[in-house]
């Protein structure tokens, strides 16, 4: 924990909020932990009992932390929209599914010569469509897709207006969204990108690129999604197959660290139902 | 693309390459894409023939674009490694089978409270493990676990240094990593990360979240990973389930009561372990 600049013009607990925000926001300080007690924090960072203090609030009225009566003060849950990127499934479903209000905004939909990952369609030129897509109103991601241009023939802007992609495709073209394979990175904005998902330049993003095939193994989209990362986490799945030659051993009976972990997770299960529910309603 | 800053101290050709620098960094210009044309390039950002050229000499040296006879300027592939997150082998052992030169340095290994994510171990307390992990002697990884502390009794720091976890695991505890979730987040580097990482407070990290069980579907750990975004992508293979000859219906939006329902479901379940967990004690 480095110090604070105190030859700067930002006061005191601008500051040591800034470094707990960085800290929670980076999961360094991940949801549910323990912030140190004031006593801690007031001599980690060399200021007064009221320094921290304020600073404190500035984050419980942020949202980002809690008072926990017995605990002092924890780090709150984190509201973030969560996306299966094992699935074929776009963004639309998943989000529509949770009964969230997507939208979707068609910036563009043009021919143009395949570039880089493109070829991967099999054409000299695709249809490049442009989208930003909004949940409850609030940009989420910009999503950038190319088409196989003779396989999408007549697809206009107003169909993929507020709708989805897939969904499109599977009954205007009988191509459904099968298998594929996706790429997951961390980049940071540039200009245009920071300004359609009205964030900062330089914020980070998480940013998704796949390819996908439809039922019979055909190229039916390559695309780029960027997400505003404070919005979104993707969950993935291990795969459960034999992870060597040895054939897996018979479970043995449930002992009471495993029930007791599956009692946590069950738990955790009717929390997080209950979340939603509170959000539906 | 918004306008340069001509006010600024910072010459136009440096500005130019910072913002085609920042597109090809954020994928909007993607690897195997061609940039526009020198001419196109003048226009687009209002300057003389002579700042595109040194702008894009300055991108050519940086590696991150290639001169190609017949195409122009072409972005260079990106240099990263990949990690399949889909596997419950860890970084080490996909760096390895690569041929890289891994090196892992132990930070610190203690015991100490169970906090947030730390409690699906079971435990009141946990094995703290803190790591950073080399390729090829360039900082790639942040690692933070936590390990279920009466299994992993007698576990030094000596023997994780330059070692797999997961390999010390199986063979000092017999407990083999199967199976378990992950999940994907892009953060903001804080300071201390910023530091380890030989990045600069606020870059894009990549962070992987996870909790692991053993063949015999026992907690093992529960980890936080940050990774530098610049060097790494990580792959995912999508599910190709069972595919009927029409397209699955989006379910309809749960509602309130719904979800109620379903988190007292889980409720009585979280309940019904808690019980069995005792009786087994």
């Amino acid at each position: 924990m480095p110090g604070l600049d105190r030859a700067a013009g930002r006061p005191l607990h601008v500051q040591v909020a800034d470094a707990l925000r960085a800290q929670i926001r980076d999961h360094r300080l991940p949801p549910g932990s323990a912030l140190a007690s004031e006593v801690a924090l007031q001599e980690r960072f060399g200021v007064a009992r009221s320094v921290v203090r304020q600073a404190l609030s500035t984050l419980v009225a942020e949202g980002l932390v809690e008072r926990s009566r017995g605990r002092g003060s924890v780090v709150a849950p984190a509201r973030q929209h969560h996306r299966l990127v094992q699935r074929a499934s776009g963004l639309y479903a998943q989000m529509a599914a949770e009964g969230l209000a997507v939208g979707t905004e068609v910036l563009s939909l043009t021919e143009e010569p395949a570039a880089g990952q493109d070829r991967w369609l099999g054409g000299d030129r695709v249809l490049r469509l442009e989208r930003l897509r909004r949940v409850d109103g609030r940009p989420l991601a910009r999503i950038r897709t190319a088409l196989p241009l003779p396989r999408c023939a007549g697809l206009t802007a107003e169909e993929l207006t507020d709708a989805s992609l897939h969904e499109v495709l599977t009954r205007r073209f009988g191509a459904r969204p099968t298998g594929g394979r996706r790429q997951v990175r961390a980049v940071a904005a540039d200009t245009d990108l920071a300004r359609e998902l009205e964030t900062r330049p330089g914020a980070p993003l998480l940013l998704l690129e796949g390819q996908t095939q439809d039922q019979d193994g055909r190229p039916l989209e390559v695309f780029a999604t960027w997400h505003r990362a404070e919005d979104i986490a993707f969950d993935v799945d291990l795969e459960t197959g034999p992870s060597s030659s040895d054939p897996p051993p018979l479970p043995p009976p449930p002992d009471r660290d495993g029930l007791r972990a599956a009692a946590e997770q069950a738990q955790q299960l009717a929390d997080r139902l209950r979340e939603l529910a509170d959000r539906a309603g």
